[in-house]
C-alpha cells in the first residue's frame, strides 16, 4: 500500500448537449466523473484512458485518506508500477448508468427533478465508448496511446479500437470476450431475476418509495461472485470447511463458502444500485462484435491500433478462447495484435491481481 | 416414446417403527412411495436399485395414462432397454424429505397433524441408504444385483456399496462424487439464499400460512438449470438469438435462453416444495467420502460391489475429475472398477440420456 498514490484527482464534468444513444434515446448534460493519475504532458501524448468493469468504478488506483483499501487496479497503476504515473497520464471515468457518480438511474433527471429509476435508458458498450471520446475533448487529448481494461472493460477497449480507430494506438483487452456467450447471458439473467423479484424492486421505482431491493442484489453478487474465481482457487481458499458458530452470519450457514459470499452479498447490496445492476449486465449481454465471423473481421477490419489480448487459464466466465476469437480476426485483417494466456490463479478475477507475467506484457506493450 | 412401459405399479409403504436420522433425530412411521418395473424372479436376485437426484422422483420409467412425457430415466430403463425391464425387477424410491410422496417437510407430521414445515430434520446420503434398505426388507430383497444412480443418485450408489457392503453386488455412480465441491456448495447456497429471501417463505412456514414461495424457487431452479447444462450445449441450442416478440413470456426477456429458463423456472416452482430444495441440497452440499485421500480409502476399503463410476467431459457441475477421485481410491483398495468418460453432450444431465456407448456400458455392467 505504500506505493500508492495519495493524491487523487477526483474530478466531475457535465458533458454540454445530448448524447444519442444506441437505443434510440438521448441523455442531456452528462455528468462525468473520473480520476487521473500523473501529468499529461505537452502534447497530449501520454493519456491512457482506463474502462472499469461491472461493479469497477473511476477509482481505480490511489488511495483516499482514510480509505481502508486503495483503487480496483492499484496493483497495475502507480508510479513505477506496470502503468506508469511518473510517465503517463492515466484517467478513469465512471460510466454512465452506474452508481458512483456519473449520470445512472439512481441521479436527477434535470428535466424531471427527479431520479430516473427504470426509466433511465439502455445503454451499451458503444454508447460509453462515445462518452468517453466527449470525455477526451474536454480533457484536450486527441489520441490515447492506449486504452485498457479488464472483463466489461476489456469490451470498451476492444470498441475504442473498432469506433475510434485514428484515436486509439494501442488497446489491451484483457480477461474479455467480442461477445457475450449464451452462460454469460443465462448467469446475468438469473442475477436480474432475484433482483426484480425482490418485493422492494417495486418494477425499479424503489427510490421513489424510499426503499432498496436489497436482498436482491445480495443474491445477484453472490452468484457473481461465484463465476469471478475459479473452483479451484475457491477449493483452495475455502475448500469443505465449516465455519465456526461465533463467527457465522446467519443459522443458516455451515461451510466457510456460505458464510465468504453471504458477507461480500451483504456488503455489495448496501453500496450498489439495483437499476444500474440491471443496465451494465444487459450492456454486457448485448455486447456482441462476433455475431458471425464475417461481422467480427468486418468489425475488426478497420482497427489501427496495436492489440493485446490476455486471457486467464482459470476464467471461466471469459475464457481464454474467447480472446483468441478476437486475435483469429485480427491476424486475418492484418491487425498487430498480440495473444496471451496467463495462468491467473483467481479465475475471472485475475485481471485484477499483478503477477510478473502480467506486469511485464503490460509494461512492454504500452511503454 | 412408443417402448416406454404403460401398467407402472406405483406404490406406498409405511415402514413400521422409527427411522434414526444421522443428525441424531428420528422420524416415525415414514412413507415411502416407489415404483417397480419388471417382476421379482423366485430367489430375489434379479433386484435394481435407481436412485433419483436432485429434482427427480419414483417415477423413472414408463408412462403414465394421459401422462405427456415418460419418466425421467425412460431412455435407459424399460424392456430391452439398457436397464431391461424383462430381465430385472427395477425398484425407483422416491427419497423422503422431497416432495413427491415419500414423508418430506410438506407432509402431514402424524405426531402433530400439521406439516413438517421447517421442522423436518436434516437428512444425509446415508439416512436415504438406511431408507432405502428397510425397503428392500420389506420387499424381500437381500441383495441388490446393483444400486445406480445419478448425480445425487451416484452418491447413494456409493453409499450403498459403502454402507451395506453384503447387500450390493454392482454399483453405478454417474455423474457423481465422493464429496461435493467448494463451487457446488457455493452455487447451491445462492439458491437457497433466493428461496429463503422470498417474502413467502416465512422461515420456512409458507403451508401454515397457506402461501408459496414460487419466486424463489423459480431462481434457485434458473441457476440450477444452467449447471446442469454445458456452455456449449447452451451456445448450439440458443446462442444469442432473440427471442420472438410474440412468445415472450415478460418483457424483460430480450433472449432466448432468457425466455428458456424463465419458462423452465416458473414450471418447476409450480412444483417443488422450497423446504424440500433446501433440505436435499444441504444432504448434497453434506456428502463427503473424500474429505482427505485416507478417509476416502478407509470408506471404500469395505466395499465388496463392482463398480462402474461414469463421467462426462462436458459436465463442469460434476466433471470426470470426479469420478476419477473415486476410481483412484479403489484401485488402491483393491476394489474391483471400472472408469468411464463419455462425450456427453447435455454436460451434467448427459446421464439423463441415451447414447450407445453409455448404453452399452450399462447393459455390460448389469448383465
Amino acid at each position: 500500500m505504500s506505493n500508492s498514490l495519495e493524491a487523487i484527482e477526483v474530478n466531475k464534468i457535465t458533458l454540454d448537449g445530448k448524447l444519442e444513444l444506441e437505443c434510440g434515446q438521448d441523455i442531456e448534460n452528462i455528468d462525468l466523473v473520473y480520476e487521473t493519475y500523473g501529468t499529461l504532458n505537452s502534447d497530449a501524448s501520454n493519456a491512457i484512458l482506463i474502462c472499469h468493469a461491472l461493479s469497477g468504478n473511476h477509482h481505480a488506483a490511489g488511495i483516499y485518506q482514510n480509505e481502508e483499501r486503495p483503487g480496483w487496479w492499484d496493483a497495475l497503476i502507480g508510479p513505477e508500477k506496470a502503468i506508469n504515473t511518473n510517465k503517463f497520464f492515466v484517467v478513469c471515468p465512471n460510466n454512465i448508468g452506474g452508481c458512483h457518480g456519473s449520470t445512472g438511474p439512481s441521479s436527477i433527471n434535470k428535466q424531471t427533478g427527479k431520479s430516473y429509476g427504470p426509466d433511465f435508458p439502455i445503454i451499451t458498450v458503444a454508447d460509453w465508448v462515445r462518452c468517453q471520446s466527449m470525455l477526451s475533448d474536454s480533457l484536450g487529448i486527441k489520441v490515447w496511446h492506449a486504452v485498457i481494461g479488464g472483463s466489461l472493460g476489456g469490451m470498451q477497449a476492444l470498441q475504442w479500437s473498432i469506433s475510434y480507430p485514428d484515436y486509439v494506438l494501442k488497446a489491451g483487452i484483457f480477461a474479455a470476450a467480442a461477445k457475450s456467450s449464451t452462460q454469460n447471458i443465462a448467469l446475468n439473467e438469473v442475477a436480474r431475476e432475484a433482483i426484480r423479484k425482490d418485493p422492494n424492486f417495486l418494477n425499479g421505482e424503489y427510490i421513489a418509495k424510499g426503499v432498496k431491493p436489497k436482498d436482491g442484489i445480495k443474491t445477484a453478487r453472490m452468484l457473481g461472485h461465484i463465476t469471478y474465481l475459479s473452483e479451484e482457487n475457491m477449493d483452495l481458499r475455502f475448500g469443505r470447511k465449516f465455519q465456526d458458530a461465533d463467527s457465522k452470519i446467519s443459522g443458516e450457514v455451515d461451510f466457510e463458502v456460505e458464510n465468504y459470499l453471504q458477507y461480500k452479498g451483504e456488503k455489495f447490496s448496501e453500496s450498489f444500485d439495483a437499476n444500474s445492476y440491471i443496465i451494465m449486465t444487459k450492456a454486457m449481454d448485448n455486447y456482441d462484435f462476433a455475431k458471425d465471423d464475417d461481422t467480427l473481421s468486418k468489425s475488426v477490419k478497420n482497427i489501427k491500433a496495436s492489440l493485446l489480448i490476455i486471457g486467464f487459464y482459470s476464467d471461466w466466465l471469459y475464457p481464454p478462447e474467447r480472446g483468441k476469437e478476437i486475435q483469429v480476426a485480427a491476424i486475418r485483417e492484418n491487425i498487430n495484435s498480440s495473444y496471451i494466456v496467463l495462468e491467473g490463479e483467481q479465475g475471472h478475477d485475475s485481471f485484477l491481481f499483478k503477477t510478473e507475467k502480467y506486469e511485464e506484457a503490460i509494461k512492454k506493450f504500452i511503454d
